[in-house]
């Protein structure tokens, strides 16, 4: 599982003052600091107070690379704002994310496309969030097909199958587990697979451990990829073990560093 | 997951004093201590060095029966010792363990069927461990099949697709995953799963990261059970967050208190 590092984000005050005072220092410190324990991407928001978001995306893409080489992974839902950040983006780029909606899937693969970006889709559409797996993997079915149709390969597509809050809404975990199943045999070779991993634990008290445990059974069955706390010293450790226990990385005795320092 | 508590075990010093000075002290000790902790069953292990197993083996169960109300997993590959043990139980136990080895299978189910035991029944037989899921489902079939031959019902049958140390036989990981979610196919009711959790670990730096998330990821593709340490808080506490995500306890904050005292 990679995680994409989500501290860059307006929702942070450090980071709304940032972009309110174009000061890059917080912006970059994340930077380098998410990247230096083990994060493969830079979740890039601009956060909800901003009201020129797509100025905002443009200036904070490109000092977070000022400071860091990793990808950036867009996250709007004001696609102008995408579309901002992509032109700047020194290498390929993740959209940060589109669901299984026509018009919404047509401008964001389009831009992918154009941008050679990768794609988050949502297993979500106008009616919201569907409860069985079925239901969800029908939804990234929509969402590899629409793909497929603007000749972005597949693996460039990651299905976020929606997780949510283990305390409102604790049967649609079992569901979540199956969709990841399921989504690895849409296609060959499979989209990959994304969760926002800090929806699970919302409002629960031990938030942390909650999160851990959960993204290591997702990665139990196929998760690729998180948006996270990519500080978080405990689910650090918790994702590389998974990683030697799934034998994606060989086993060393300081195997959690070796994650760590992956993109040094 | 239920945890069998391994710590009754005769390759612990303190066990194997008991045993050999017939003071029930310390088996007592942890027969309680490891109830509290939210174990379901306690594994009894007279140890290597014993040399009258089927006495050891009796006394085991009865000084843990005074001290404990849970079940019993009778640990022994002395198949005299586990039946003098199940002549003691005061309720059905578990029978730990049996390969797929005809001869062993037809003394193992006969067993089981007059004392009404659950069996613990390993995905090998002469030849050894295979490496490949399907040789593994192969061998669980072999002890379902054995297993309904004697009228047992599937549901008192515990597959162990057998763990090997992630630092010697990594290639095993992902195969033990599958075999575990291929063994939830074999029969309506299914048979359920079992590992020796500790043997993840072996030989490794951070033993209890590598049980615990091994633990949760086994979980994720369907484990029911596993004989580990009973009173590792960590591992515990990761068992009940695995449960709340795959919906088998309803949330609460204290849920992993809750956990703990679900035999109070």
């Amino acid at each position: 599982m990679i995680i994409i590092g989500e501290r860059i984000n307006g929702m942070f005050r450090d980071i709304a003052k940032a972009i309110r005072e174009k000061d890059p220092t917080a912006v970059q410190e994340w930077a380098r600091k998410q990247e230096a324990m083990g994060s493969g991407y830079l979740d890039i928001n601009v956060g909800p107070a901003v009201s020129d978001r797509v100025s905002a995306m443009r200036w904070l893409c490109e000092v977070a690379q000022e400071a860091s080489k990793l990808p950036l992974c867009l996250d709007s839902t004001d696609y102008d704002a995408i579309e901002a950040g992509l032109e700047v983006c020194k290498q390929p780029a993740m959209i940060n994310s589109v669901p299984a909606v026509q018009e919404k899937m047509d401008r964001v693969f389009q831009m992918a496309s154009k941008y050679n970006a990768e794609v988050i889709g949502l297993a979500m559409n106008e009616e919201g969030i569907p409860k069985d797996a079925e239901s969800r993997v029908a939804l990234a079915m929509e969402l590899v097909a629409n793909c497929d149709a603007h000749g972005i390969p597949i693996s460039n597509l990651y299905i976020d199958p929606l997780v949510l809050p283990c305390n409102v809404g604790q049967d649609h975990g079992p569901e979540v587990m199956e969709t990841l199943r399921q989504i690895k045999l849409l296609s060959d070779p499979p989209p990959k697979t994304v969760v926002g991993l800090s929806n699970i634990s919302q409002g629960t008290k031990d938030r942390d451990l909650i999160n851990r445990i959960f993204a290591v059974m997702a990665m139990a069955n196929g998760l690729d990829a998180a948006i996270a706390d990519g500080c978080d010293e405990e689910l650090i450790a918790a994702v590389a073990t998974a990683r030697i226990i799934l034998n994606m990385d060989i086993y060393c005795d300081s195997y959690v560093d070796v994650f760590k320092n992956q993109n040094l």
